[in-house]
């Protein structure tokens, strides 16, 4: 039995993904980032860095989204969101994993909280900058997937698509939003169609995205 | 056969490490940062992110520290890198590795490479702010490490430790260096005074760390 501290839209969605994915029965938890519920002293005696999400497995908190991602997919390999053990294809995996997290997400994360770096709002500069990195990125991914997709492994979904459609959509009101590349685009119909996306949006009672095209 | 790409005192000193610990015959290629060599088109072609480290593994490219140190680890469980699978240990030496990486070395990566955040110079209040966030976790690393240490895993050295004690070290000639942390400077101690690290050394030819104290 899963239990997943979780607030709608933010990094704990992937783990919400994962857990639909697998089937596994669960119970969700809301820690209302707006309320700042993640910085309540009963929260952060779970998770003393003060985010989601955090996975509670027979009473003991578990953390990190990358690393949630990696526990619940290696604990379900029936759920199909890991290659097997000992193959190319494993690495490759786990190496996505942690560049996304580490490139991506930490970008959007100097994004999202200028005070952090000590502002209250970004500069000009600092915007055109971490826009400039996350258009590398999305350059980089897409020039992947155009060449070996549909799917960040090629031909076979994994977890990895999850993690990198959430972070898509983090986009959406960027000045580029990551949908207009073309093959990081058509991974998210992918993803988006799939009924464990379709389930956590309708409970995390999100937006429809990508919107459709006129 | 492993092929190492690295540059003395960078990202790439744990994989370094890690294969020195493993025993297994690598070969070494010096990638000089300090005049762009990352940055190379031949290099590109191995490492499309521009960075130190890049493994070679039966002519195949491997990316991203973290991802790199899971990968040796899994493969040599000889080496007593990591926990066995299944155990709540592996789990957290998971989420450690993953925390280090995420929040730790990307803090120092803002720290050293303002030319990202759009800056020549951080400002005053950008230093203060990263040094702020830099101190946070290593408060929250002292706080485990003395009630649950001598290791982050406890009473079992393992690969997360060689992450930790890089970061530590590059902290070195920050205005509060982690080894002013107890806990901290007991593991360096530790670590430093491995084969492994000497051994490293000794091939980086890097200045002694940590200094002795009067």
């Amino acid at each position: 039995m899963y239990t997943l501290y979780y607030c709608p839209g933010t990094a704990s969605m992937v783990i919400h993904l994962a857990l639909l994915e697998i089937g596994a029965a669960h119970e969700l938890k809301l820690v209302d980032v707006e309320k700042k519920q993640q910085k309540d002293p009963e929260y952060l005696r779970l998770n003393p860095n003060g985010v989601v999400p955090t996975l509670v497995i027979d009473g003991r908190p578990y953390l990190e989204s990358a690393a949630l991602l990696m526990l619940l997919s290696e604990r379900h390999p029936e759920a199909g969101m890991i290659p097997a053990a000992g193959t190319v294809e494993r690495d490759q995996w786990r190496q996505w994993i942690i560049f996304i997290s580490g490139s991506l997400q930490s970008a959007f994360r100097a994004w999202f909280y200028p005070s952090e770096l000590g502002f209250e709002e970004h500069s000009e500069a600092t915007r055109a900058a971490l826009q400039q990195r996350i258009a590398a990125i999305w350059d980089q991914l897409d020039l992947h997937l155009s060449k070996n997709g549909p799917y960040l492994l090629g031909e076979t979904f994994s977890a990895v698509d999850l993690q990198l459609t959430m972070l898509m959509r983090w986009s959406r009101n960027m000045p580029r939003p990551a949908t207009e590349w073309p093959a990081l685009s058509k991974l998210a119909q992918l993803i988006t169609a799939r009924p464990s996306w379709q389930k956590m949006m309708e409970i995390e009672a999100l937006d429809v995205w990508p919107k459709a095209r006129n």
